[in-house]
């Protein structure tokens, strides 16, 4: 890849040479806390890459790769040849571009990785890992990291967080994120043991929704008392509606007592607990995320011999964006609505949503997230919160990975939009000044405000 | 901006100069025809941009400004400073372009507004307001206007299209138009009073379905005497099934009589009156138009403190292709399917609408409307409308404004529109003089035809 | 149009040139197997273009052209001059570039069909169809068609297909393709009538589920004897839940018994039906194709004057991507999941649905279908799967025509496809030597593949 990759004009490179060196704030990923404690160095790029990847094992499994070199028991030199036949023919996909980036920053490799050249990569890859003793907290220096934000269970303890806060040695800033997943989704079959837990760390002995929000309230303390500044929420389903709290009470009940809870009563659940969280976020100040329209573990066949999160998961149904309104009006009725970001797996009606989210001042559409985290797919989300909005007000990116390799991701992010906003100018439909103004905020600024980084 | 700015190739400056200088017809808008009558000369470019304009308002809002500086007791001079400050960053936005080409057409100022200069253009402008003396006539005429076409409701007396008429001196032709929303949104809480209003204008004492529709045929005939050739409609919802008038007759009497009308009998009742309303509009020989998927008001706290049309309104969901299609089926059934034009809020499927539509001769699709009025929003609408059917049958731009200052919407969108059939011709994938006749038609012919202008 | 249409840059034109003569592997189209065998010369092309092209009829009827000139009286040679007019204005329509492309491969007439031509042009082509003695196998040959898959009913013979495979002169293979909307459309009028031939067929008497189940089995052994390797179905309505049996089997004895059913029965007999067929399919080891998102003959005056497939069609509601991701996983469950290809007409959640599809190893995205087979169209679709999963395993282009001059379709497809992975090329984003093997593979290996053409 050329330096200039994904630039296509002068303006285009002059507003990312703006860029380039800044800080990564990274407010939204699923790196481990306890291997950026450990910091344990790495030895194999097919282990770096594919131990945890569903990404990649939804890409070869698609190309026909059998799923002993994905998950199963292959050695990681056979695995990453595999991976390797895989992403040479996958032009076009966000994989083959990110390989490509990872290769030439972390290890100065500037090919496309491919069936021909695997075994020689393999080797210069690993010794670069050896040279460079890469570890987690290399990766971050390396890559300028200024701040990670992890994504933790309301009922885990932050052990590691507090022994990366008390180690002064660590490159950058470490911060959990409130991910209440768990804690609503009252339609899952380990649900009443995860209240037990829940109920153990929070000191609290859950027995109907008033000791329910008071558990969450006395994690959502610790929480906030660890530096936690993000909340966020991404299971399937979106309601939207009032939320009846009498009803979401008998629907709690239900649950913790085993009962089934039909769609409609869990519908109307969701929408009155994520108000009530909404509402806790509002007084902490934190910035709540929803993550919207994933349909998780569709495969029964890959659930059930791979578990959760190994690339069984889809864009679902896109949500509809009255019911997104609706939510947001509910909760400024109720008096509390937080800073949200609004992202969404299905960009379908990213636009529609758009409006719903801009309707409402402490509301913003985020990244494309997830199958929509494209060459086109950030382009066009970038497009869509300049017509709809302020560009300039955009959270801006985040890797949302679970790998220490992925933080190119922030430099493809700042082409793109370097890419979109050098066409402006270079059209002359956009001052400069502007465009160098927006850059500024949507690559560093805007991200650092929301994590209160220089507080 | 540069004189062929949005004009990226020869062709596409050929095509333009061939349409550039053509009347613009607007065929839908929101000005005062009392204003355009009594021609007040203005005064303050901040009073002229910020009295009335939700597009500004809403943009401000998500900018963090202050009420106070929006639609609060500030000066002009403040709100003015204070939307400068708002735009000046806004690069990508419909606001931001037309900013600086109503900047450039009316004032002469070549500049993109922003904190910087806000003070000087601010003092420029309102000089030029004196010099030129622009009042809402000296606008029209500076921007040759052949036709406004107002939005008025059914129940209001049309004085002041009777005084235009009958003032000679009157640079243009206007004609109102017939707005049924509020004659069929029985869930309405003043709909038993806009009733009786309604009744009182038409003469009849409306007691069930046959005396509302005697009164809005009486209405209608009062119209078409005043020139009117348009209707339109845009409450939220929309059924498209075959919409019984027994049921539907019982509905309306349950809406007259104050009592709460369920949301399956409210679509059966819209179903039933839009099929009514087409019939009456083909036998008036009018054009019909549906703007559909708007959510209005959906924020509680913006409409207590403003009113509606005050910037709270979304992209709602998106319409069912089948469900048009079913309509315009039933229409034909039933004897009466106008002349019809189909806007969307929600342009995810507007391909799918536009299937729906040209399959019925009379209809099709509409401009880029409200939120999908941008730069790519209006570009994606021509590829749609090409890629279903004939751009050439295209019925072309309008303001949809309730600002004097709108007009070079219509340069916007011929420009647009020029760079696209442009780069079909140089591509070679169009003839050049098709591609001419396609602009004139588009940009002039059709909307003067559906006006019927020049009868 | 020149000689590099479509291609914008010098990899786009050596990508292209890379297939340019490779042979058309045209695996879905509605040629009829007895006119291929008996290859009747062809006189006029107002015939050849307009007695059964339901695409231009739908133009022409939105273009004002009296239904005389379309399905009525009026001489090919006068509907092909009012075809002329409506053409020659419809730039950006696709029907405008298929119809300069196949004036220019079969006639070798390199002007765009217009008005001022039609008359030239029209004596032109009719020399060449004489000179040339065009027929049905000529133009297979012409255009390098190395096998023809037709659209087949299960109740109907093959007999055209026998003779075809007995003659060796026969320039192609042809294959039959087994199409089951007939079979369950149990809501169709005509569907007692349609079991009963289907039993005649099969030698069953079909009288409940069971018997309906051996009866496709039967024909489904008949089709595969004669070479059968691929399925599809397109009927309106796609429930994708787990289908139960037993439900199944009693819907289907209403219906047998002329009794109406329900929605909701329909579509749980629909899931179950579909699933059954899967499961057959996949033990055949053929390709199953799911034509998802039509509605159909929307237009009931045109459905009672012209028929069915006369051009009322709509690109119906858009598939739930949940809904397909259950379809897969029930199919998976029940053992049988067939290489399965997925088209939608609305393609406003193409994205969503592929990651549906490519969930599942076996299920893929297929080409830009019908409406959505536009200029536009196929360069969407082809970075929808890019962005998704492998390009280089998408199945490629088919005609899915009635005619037998749409063969240029294909160099259509193979110029978008060469222009946009050009564009990566020269943006330096993909290795040339990679898109040069997805190109191959895009163009014709893999549906040269899944027809076994080489085996």
């Amino acid at each position: 890849m050329r330096e200039d990759v994904f630039l296509h004009s002068e303006a285009a490179k002059r507003l990312y040479a703006q860029v380039r060196d800044l800080p990564i704030v990274d407010y939204h990923c699923h790196l481990s806390p306890r291997e950026l404690y450990e910091d344990k160095p790495f030895e194999d790029i097919g282990e770096m890459w594919l131990s945890g990847d569903h990404y990649k094992w939804r890409l070869m499994r698609e190309w026909g790769v059998d799923e002993r070199y994905i998950t199963g028991r292959a050695t990681w030199h056979e695995k990453f040849v595999k991976y390797a036949e895989c992403i040479g023919l996958a032009v076009g996909n966000p994989l083959y571009h990110w390989t490509a980036l990872e290769l030439k920053t972390y290890f100065g490799i500037d090919e496309y990785l491919c069936a021909e050249n695997a075994e020689r990569i393999y080797e210069r890859a690993n010794a670069v890992i050896r040279e460079r003793r890469l570890s987690p907290r290399e990766c971050l220096r390396m890559m300028k990291v200024e701040l990670v934000v992890t994504t933790d269970d309301p009922a885990e303890p932050l052990e590691w967080h507090e022994k990366i806060a008390a180690d002064p040695s660590f490159p950058c800033k470490v911060q959990p994120a409130f991910r209440a997943d768990n804690a609503v989704n009252i339609r899952s079959e380990n649900y009443r043991d995860y209240v037990a837990k829940l109920g153990d760390a929070a000191g609290v002995k859950i027995r109907d929704l008033d000791t329910l929000e008071s558990a969450l309230r006395a994690r959502l303390d610790y929480f906030c008392d660890h530096g936690c500044r993000f909340a966020d929420v991404g299971v399937e389903g979106f309601a939207g509606g009032d939320g009846d709290r009498e009803e979401a009470a008998e629907t709690f009940l239900r649950a913790l007592h085993g009962k089934k809870v039909k769609k409609d009563r869990y519908e109307n659940f969701l929408a009155y607990i994520y108000r009530f969280l909404a509402g806790e976020y509002a007084q902490w100040g934190m910035v709540s995320q929803l993550h919207l329209a994933a349909g998780r573990n569709t495969r029964t066949a890959l659930l059930d011999s791979c578990g959760v999160d190994a690339g069984g998961d889809i864009a679902a149904d896109a949500i509809s964006p009255r019911a997104l309104a609706r939510f947001f009006d509910s909760c400024e009725k109720a008096g509390g609505l937080p800073e949200t970001i609004v992202y969404t797996l299905d960009a379908s009606n990213a636009a529609a949503l758009a409006t719903a989210s801009f309707t409402f001042p402490k509301v913003k559409p985020g990244a494309a997230w997830w199958f929509c985290d494209t060459l086109g797919g950030i382009r066009r989300q970038l497009e869509v919160v300049a017509e709809t909005g302020h560009l300039a007000i955009f959270p801006g990116m985040l890797t949302d990975s679970r790998s220490f390799l992925s933080y190119p991701r922030h430099d493809f992010f700042r082409r793109i939009a370097a890419d979109l906003l050098g066409e402006w100018v270079e059209d002359g439909t956009a001052a400069e000044h502007a465009c160098s103004e927006v850059m500024y905020r949507i690559c560093y600024e805007n991200s650092a405000n929301m994590a209160k980084i220089n507080e």
